[in-house]
C-alpha cells in the first residue's frame, strides 16, 4: 500500500520561499517581482485552483523585494486566497472587460518600496505571460516610472532548486505512477485500442492517489514508436508492438514525469537490443547527476552510449530536464545549456533514439540531486521489456 | 449505454472552417492571423497534444487570407503533424533558447502575400500568448514592414459559432458528464472526503468515455458553498451539506462545463428553497437563448428571478458563458456585454445567488443556440435536489 500524501504546506515553508527568494531578488537589482501563471502563484501562496482553466479572468501575485506577498485577484477567489498564508489580498469584480485588475495592479506596483526602479515578470525562456498582451501593454504605460524587466531567470533560479516538502510530493507522485505502471501487464492487453490502455492506465493512477492526469499520451509501433508526444489514437495494439506509455500525473501540485515502453506478445531481437541499450543510457545518466556536474555532461554521457548503441537520430532535441510545479521546467540536458547541478534540483534522466526509421525507443526516470549522489525517486524501469499477452 | 463517439473530423470540415475564417481575415484588413495556443492550433489544423503541458518549446499555426495554413514547428511535432490535413509544415530541431522558431516564424510571415499590411495574433480579451514575451518582441522587429494587430476579436467571432461537428462533440462530453453525476448518489455518501468524491466522479467521467478532466471542483459546506473555484479538499461531507460539483471534461478536445448539487443526509428549508428559485431561474435562461436575444437579456432574465428568490450577491461575475475547445469562452452574459445570439452558438447557462453569508448555491447547463430556440445538450439537474445517503 502506498502511504497516503498530506496536501498543503506550512506557512513556515512559503515564509522561506519568500526568505530565499527575495534575497535573489536583491542580488539581481529587482524591487520585485509579479506573476500571472498557476505555478508561480502557488509557489509564492499555496493557492490552489483548477480554475485557471477558464481563461477569462487574469490572476496576479506581486512579491516584493521587502514585505510580504500581495495577491491581486478576482473577487471570485478571494475566500478561498483567504485560507492561505496571504494576509493583503486585493480584488476587483471580475470580469470587467474594461479594466480586468490592470489599474489595481499598476496602483500595487507603484507602491512596491522603489530601491532599483525595476520590477521583474514572466517575460522569458519557458515562460508566459497569462494576461492579454494589450492589457499589459497597457499595465507598462501605466507604472512608466518603473521598468518591467524579464524576471524569467531570477523565477527559474528560486524553483530550480527544490525544498524537501516539494521533494516528498514528487517522490510520492513518483512512486504512485510507479505502482500504476506496474499493473499495466494485468490491465491492457494485445487487442486494447491505444485509447483503451491509456483509460485503464488514467484510472489506475487516480484509485491509487493522483490528484490529476495532465499528461498521458499512450503510443503504440511496431518494435517502436515514430514519436512520443501525439496520442493515444485508435491504433489497436498488435503483436510485435511496443506501448509506449508517458505520465505526467500530480499530487499536491507536483508532478511526475517519466515513461515506460511494454511489448505486445513478443518483440523483434533488435527491439530488445535498442531497449536494453536505451535501459544502460540510462543507468550512466543517472550514475553522472552529481553535485558539480552540468546538464552538458549528462547529456554527452547518455549521447556517447545511444551512439555506440547505434543511435541514427532524436527528434525530442535533449536528454532529459527539470520538473516539479510543471512537467517540464529548465534545465535541459543539452549542448550549450551548462547548469551546473547542486543539491535539490529534480530531474528527468531521459535518453532516446530512433535505432531504425521510425522506431523509436525512449526511457525516463526522475531522481533528485542530493549531496551523495543522485536519488531516485521513480521504481526503476525493469531492465527486460515486460510483456503484455 | 452511451453511443461510442468518433474522434478526428475530416479535412473537409478543415476546409470549410478555412473558408468561413478567410472571409472574416479579410472583412478585417488582416493579411494572416498566427496562432500560438492549443486551442487555436487545433481549430485550425486538427492537430492534438498534451505535450503543450510543457513550457519549453513555442508552436505556431499561420493562417493567411488567401491559401493554405502553414504549421512552424519544434522537430518533436512534425511526424503527426504529417498527419494532419496540414501539407505545408516547417521545423526547427526545439529547444534552440537562441532563436526558438522566432526567425523562421519572421520569414513565413513576410512571405504571406501582402494586401492590407496587418497580421493578427492573440494579443487581446481571453487570450494569451504561448510564446515568451521576449521573444514576440524580437518578433516583431523581425518583421517591421507588417503590423502585428490583435487578432483576438477575429479568432472570437470565427470560433465562437460551432459547426453541427462540434456541436456533436460538445453534446457527446454533456452526456458522458450527465451519466457520472448520475451516477454520484450510488457512488458518494456521507463520511467521504470531497477529495474522495472527486476521486469517484474522475473514475466514472473516464469509465464512461471522457477523454480527461481538466477541471473538476468538489465543494462542500453546510447548506451551501462560500466560493466554487477551488477544491476538492480534505473536508469529511457531513449531514446538511450541499456537495458542489462541476466540471469540464473533455471529449475530442471539446469541453463539457457544467454543475450539479446534491444534498448530505438532509438539508434546511432554506436550502430547498434556494435551490427550487436557482432551478427555476435556470430554466427562464435557457428559454430566454432565442436567436436575437443578446448576452445582455440572458443576464437580466435571471438576474431578476434571484433578486425576487431573496439573492444577496454572487462573486462570479456573470450568469454563463460560451464553451467548446475551452472551458469558458466569449460571450459573457452580463450587462455591457451586447452579443446577440446566432444559431450555433453553444452557452452555459449558470445563475447563482447566495441566499445567506457563505451560503452560495450555482446551477448549470449547457444549450446550443439553434433556430427553433434553445437546444438543451445535457440532462436536465433534477428539480428536487438530490440526496446522498
Amino acid at each position: 500500500m502506498l502511504k497516503t500524501g498530506i496536501h498543503g504546506f506550512p506557512p513556515a515553508e512559503f515564509e522561506s520561499r519568500l526568505l530565499r527568494a527575495q534575497k535573489i531578488l536583491v542580488e539581481n537589482a529587482l524591487d520585485a517581482v509579479f506573476v500571472t501563471t498557476p505555478p508561480n502563484i502557488r509557489y509564492f501562496t499555496g493557492f490552489d485552483s483548477q480554475f485557471y482553466e477558464s481563461p477569462t479572468r487574469p490572476w496576479f501575485v506581486v512579491v516584493p523585494a521587502e514585505g510580504a506577498p500581495i495577491a491581486v485577484i478576482p473577487e471570485i477567489g478571494a475566500p478561498k486566497m483567504a485560507e492561505t498564508w496571504i494576509s493583503d489580498i486585493r480584488t476587483w469584480p471580475a470580469p470587467v472587460p474594461q479594466d480586468d485588475g490592470v489599474s489595481l495592479l499598476a496602483d500595487t506596483l507603484l507602491a512596491v518600496p522603489r530601491r532599483f526602479g525595476r520590477i521583474g515578470t514572466e517575460l522569458g525562456r519557458e515562460m508566459t505571460l497569462r494576461m492579454p498582451l494589450i492589457e499589459f501593454e497597457r499595465l507598462r504605460a501605466d507604472v512608466s516610472g518603473v521598468e518591467i524587466a524579464d524576471g524569467s531567470p531570477v523565477l527559474w533560479r528560486i524553483r530550480m532548486v527544490k525544498t524537501p516538502a516539494e521533494i516528498d510530493r514528487i517522490r510520492h507522485i513518483c512512486q504512485i505512477a510507479s505502482a500504476a505502471y506496474a499493473r499495466v501487464p494485468e490491465l491492457v492487453s494485445m487487442g486494447d485500442s491505444e485509447r483503451e490502455a491509456a483509460r485503464k492506465l488514467r484510472i489506475a493512477l487516480s484509485s491509487l492517489g493522483a490528484d490529476a492526469t495532465p499528461f498521458l499520451p499512450a503510443i503504440s509501433g511496431p518494435g517502436g514508436v515514430s514519436q512520443i508526444v501525439c496520442g493515444p489514437g485508435d491504433r489497436v495494439l498488435q503483436k510485435g508492438d511496443i506501448l509506449f506509455f508517458d505520465t505526467g500525473s500530480v499530487f499536491d501540485g507536483y508532478f511526475c514525469d517519466f515513461d515506460r515502453n511494454y511489448a505486445v506478445g513478443s518483440v523483434s531481437d533488435a527491439a530488445h537490443r535498442a531497449h536494453e541499450a536505451v535501459w544502460r543510457a540510462t543507468e550512466a545518466g543517472i550514475a553522472a547527476a552529481v553535485p558539480g556536474a552540468t546538464t552538458d555532461d549528462l547529456f554527452q554521457t547518455m549521447a556517447v552510449r545511444l551512439q555506440e548503441a547505434g543511435s541514427i537520430g532524436n527528434n525530442v532535441g535533449r536528454l532529459g530536464h527539470g520538473l516539479g510545479l510543471q512537467l517540464t521546467e529548465p534545465p535541459s540536458h543539452m549542448p550549450g545549456d551548462g547548469t551546473r547541478l547542486v543539491p535539490g534540483m529534480v530531474l528527468t534522466i531521459e535518453p532516446g533514439m530512433e535505432y531504425a526509421p521510425g522506431k523509436m525507443v525512449v526511457h525516463e526516470e526522475n531522481i533528485v540531486v542530493t549531496e551523495n549522489g543522485p536519488d531516485l525517486l521513480t521504481q526503476r524501469a525493469p531492465r527486460a521489456l515486460p510483456t503484455l499477452s
